[in-house]
């Protein structure tokens, strides 16, 4: 066997629903097969889901995984497959299962545990010793699991002394945007100082605040791009990877050779039992280039975090209050986008303070995305609890307190939609108005999940233009992208009455939230 | 110097007021000095306060660490202090700096970085390698942070090893009901172990969720307690240590001696400088054995970590909706022990379904603890708002969201009168409500502060009882605590139609909720 066929299961698994996971991933084992793939791996942590969180402190989670990874071994006639799991051991590792033509013959454990940023993987797993190394026939293939690979030294710095043909990378790597260049200039560069293929497989979908993108991919040994998944979607890559030309390429280069001085003490050999042979596989399909654009990745991950939210949470139909103002407007585009028209409902909730531009903007969005809108007026209500409050508040001019009462008003009734009819409220705040805290607790914070929490008020302008332009049929009417921000909690109310200008104030946020600024450093670089 | 005289400074800092915790550091170091101390330690992380969480990723709170143990050095002419700062130098430490007569001599860094539960350490700190040991005179002194004792071998038994007179532990231990026991057990036998003095000492007060118990503690080298601080209060616990005693102890111990053997080669040693003669200290103050009591202490705790919300967040008054239950009457008693009754206000918000009995119990409970009462009555705003919703939700029989959206209109005129005055809203819930969901979001969970949010509806009752018996003066009607719960959002509802009796959810929730136990296990151990 010179050349070995390897699969890429890029799959959206749920965390905890280990039926659905095993179904799924053996419908992926199936079509690998089908495909005459030898060798297929799944992302880290597949079997349960990814972030599993303090889940795995339950010990029947764990138990839970073991059995899943049996399921799965028994469907691996045939072929290799490499999984993601979650171990236990003498304590929890996060680990790769190697299933091979019906059995599970080895465990591979992550090494490099992150955590920072989203990960706390120190809080739950114990660091794995040593690498594995499988023999497939003539192909030397090295495991290695997320993080492994982000450090210039390590488990794949090991697998790259020992000599092997074939890096296998599983992953769990949330979307950052724009962070594609960075990854995919790191895997290059491994995969060519060690002059070995770089198999690269990354979770899609997604889960509680994250999002993955997939993007997997296969790298040759001088760094070049061989394959690449679709993004934000599921997808089962396949490549063909030529052994002879891959050792070839790393005897011609001094470099590799010298950097592939000594086999590790830590590396445990694998030698995988021989398959029956099976007829010549199907010829591949050319595949084509992916081209980036991180404006588009980033509506697409709104979109995913969207639909998976709701359907890994049992919600069929969501709820949004629409003010007219492009958060509101954006959210009912991306919303249509996940889930389809007749699973979106808007509602207005008119006061005496919205402008008749409002609603109306609010009527024309409804139509041009084909929603169900409702009317809700507020009045009544507004004037009962004013009536109410007199009493205890006093009688003096409004203020922020009666600006705060109409939000919360607002957010009773779509409430009481999502308890009547079980539909998720979305909530509709961006990420610049709740860093500044522009924005009422239990009124427009309300709802179960809030699509634009990580989206700066100035990129919902960007993604507005771009949802618009997509189709060349525009969802967002003209006027809600043309006219300045306003809650419209008072008369002639604007943004700017409170805060900076947007284009302003959301640089300052991403240094001082983001990347830790001082305010004397924001002032020395020029900020006011 | 055949003594020393060690002092305890069981401070209450707060995250991140630098300024304020540098003037309360320093008020106990000149009290120490006052006392004729020789050796004052101050807890874990006390110069900024814990837990800093994410402030540490912050270069300009690194700094302010460093400029603060700057200032504090200069205030330790005459003697020697133990000071618990966060250390940047080329990676982030949790650290100890040892400052002596006016100087900054050394540094220790916590080895062991506990990163489970309430800890996070390991995605903020690197761990340090090597023990500090101080030679003050004839004294030698080891410095522990916390975890590093916690663990049976490691840095407090490499200084035992290394034969240590006097080990010092510096602690941020937040406090859990009835963990006093095992942390003296645990203690007692570390000092025993090595044949050493053991100086813990720990923060008190409340910070965010989190509050320390204080309960500072002085152990002889036979695990024999020597001196114990206050409990949930600022203390200086002073206590002369008689070195040619302790000496003795190990030396008449072959057990000791065997394990006093050889030198850690990561041991470092600081020969402080001489200090100045000073006149005999004065002779200490016999001091009180403390008598610890679950349900008091655990009283406590609410106590402090309510009026710490409030002083350390900038609040002055509270306010609480008084549903004339026993959640709310609790809270009451708690804010009226933690901030004066003064600053507490109630208000009760009938309905069309409150009882008369829990509108009079809610104006009894307000005149026993004499606070201040306000009635906002709900039902116009209710029937405007069921007005409204006609349309929508149809006119069927009242349902769970009529009874949520009661709920969320007692929310609103709360959080107006939060807006409008600054008060903070309190919210009443208790653990059991919470882990079930039988809760309004929105509604009854809203407020700034969960005083009951860790404790279950038994022990609501405990805590209920024993305020009442404490003066010998109750605060809460007898017949709060007699009849059954109820939410009264629709005619005769008690909490047992939606939820077990809480004498048989709250053994489950205990087990499914801390103990990660599994559906499975529960049933086996014969719950229904």
């Amino acid at each position: 066997m010179s050349r070995l066929r390897i699969g890429l299961a890029q799959v959206n698994t749920t965390v905890g629903d280990f039926a659905a996971n095993v179904k799924l991933m053996s419908g992926m084992l199936m079509d690998a097969r089908d495909l005459g793939v030898d060798v297929v791996a799944f992302p880290e942590l597949a079997v349960c889901g990814y972030p599993p969180e303090d889940l795995l402190l339950r010990p029947s989670f764990a138990e839970a995984n073991r059995a899943a990874v049996e399921e799965l071994a028994a469907e691996t006639h045939g072929l290799t497959a490499i999984v993601g799991f979650a171990e236990r051991e003498l304590d929890m590792h996060n680990a790769a299962a190697v299933l091979h033509d019906g059995e599970w013959v080895a465990t591979y454990r992550k090494q490099r545990l992150p955590n920072y940023g989203v990960f706390d993987e120190l809080r739950y797993f114990q660091p794995g010793r040593g690498e594995v190394c499988l023999h497939r026939g003539d192909a030397r293939i090295g495991i290695s699991i997320c993080e492994d690979i982000w450090l210039p030294d390590g488990p794949v710095a090991r697998l790259g002394r020992a000599g092997v043909d074939l890096v296998v990378n599983i992953n769990a790597s949330p979307y950052h945007r724009s962070k594609w260049r960075e990854r995919h200039r790191m895997l290059a560069t491994r995969a060519s100082d060690y002059g070995v293929v770089l198999a690269y497989v990354n979770l899609v979908g997604g889960q509680d605040e994250l999002v993955f993108d997939g993007d997997s991919m296969v790298f040759g040994p001088d760094g070049e791009v061989l394959a690449e998944a679709k993004l934000f979607r599921e997808d089962l890559l396949v490549c063909d990877v030529e052994l002879e030309q891959v050792f070839r390429a790393r005897l011609h280069d001094p470099r590799r050779r010298h950097a592939r001085s000594g086999e590790p003490r830590t590396l445990h050999r694998v030698v995988l039992s021989p398959i029956e042979p099976r007829p010549e596989p199907p010829p591949l399909p050319a595949t084509h280039p992916v081209v980036h654009d991180d404006t588009a990745e980033t509506y697409e991950a709104l979109v995913l975090g969207t639909r998976d939210y709701m359907r890994k949470n049992g919600f069929e139909h969501v709820v949004i209050g629409l003010s007219g103002g492009i958060d509101s407007s954006l959210v009912a585009a991306v919303a249509v986008d996940a889930l389809g028209a007749d699973r979106v409902t808007g509602v207005s909730l008119p006061s005496r303070y919205s402008s008749e531009g409002s609603r109306s903007d609010a009527q024309e969005l409804a139509d041009l995305l084909g929603i169900r809108m409702l009317t809700i007026p507020i009045e009544p209500v507004f004037q009962a609890m004013l009536d109410t409050l007199a009493p205890v508040l006093g009688d003096g001019a409004h203020g922020v307190t009666e600006e705060n009462l109409q939000s919360r008003i607002r957010g009773n009734p779509l409430m009481a939609l999502s308890n009547r009819f079980g539909w998720l409220l979305l909530t509709t705040g961006n990420k610049s108005e709740v860093a500044t805290g522009y924005a009422t607790l239990y009124g427009d914070m309300a709802g179960g999940f809030a699509v634009l929490k990580d989206v700066p008020k100035t990129m919902v302008y960007e993604l507005s233009v771009y949802r618009n332009a997509r189709d060349g049929k525009p969802v967002i009417p003209q006027s809600v992208i043309d006219k300045p921000p306003s809650a419209e909690l008072r008369p002639d109310q604007k943004d700017t009455d409170s805060l900076p200008p947007y284009d302003i104030l959301d640089p300052i946020l991403e240094r001082y939230v983001e990347d830790d600024w001082s305010v004397r450093e924001l002032v020395a670089a020029g900020h006011d």
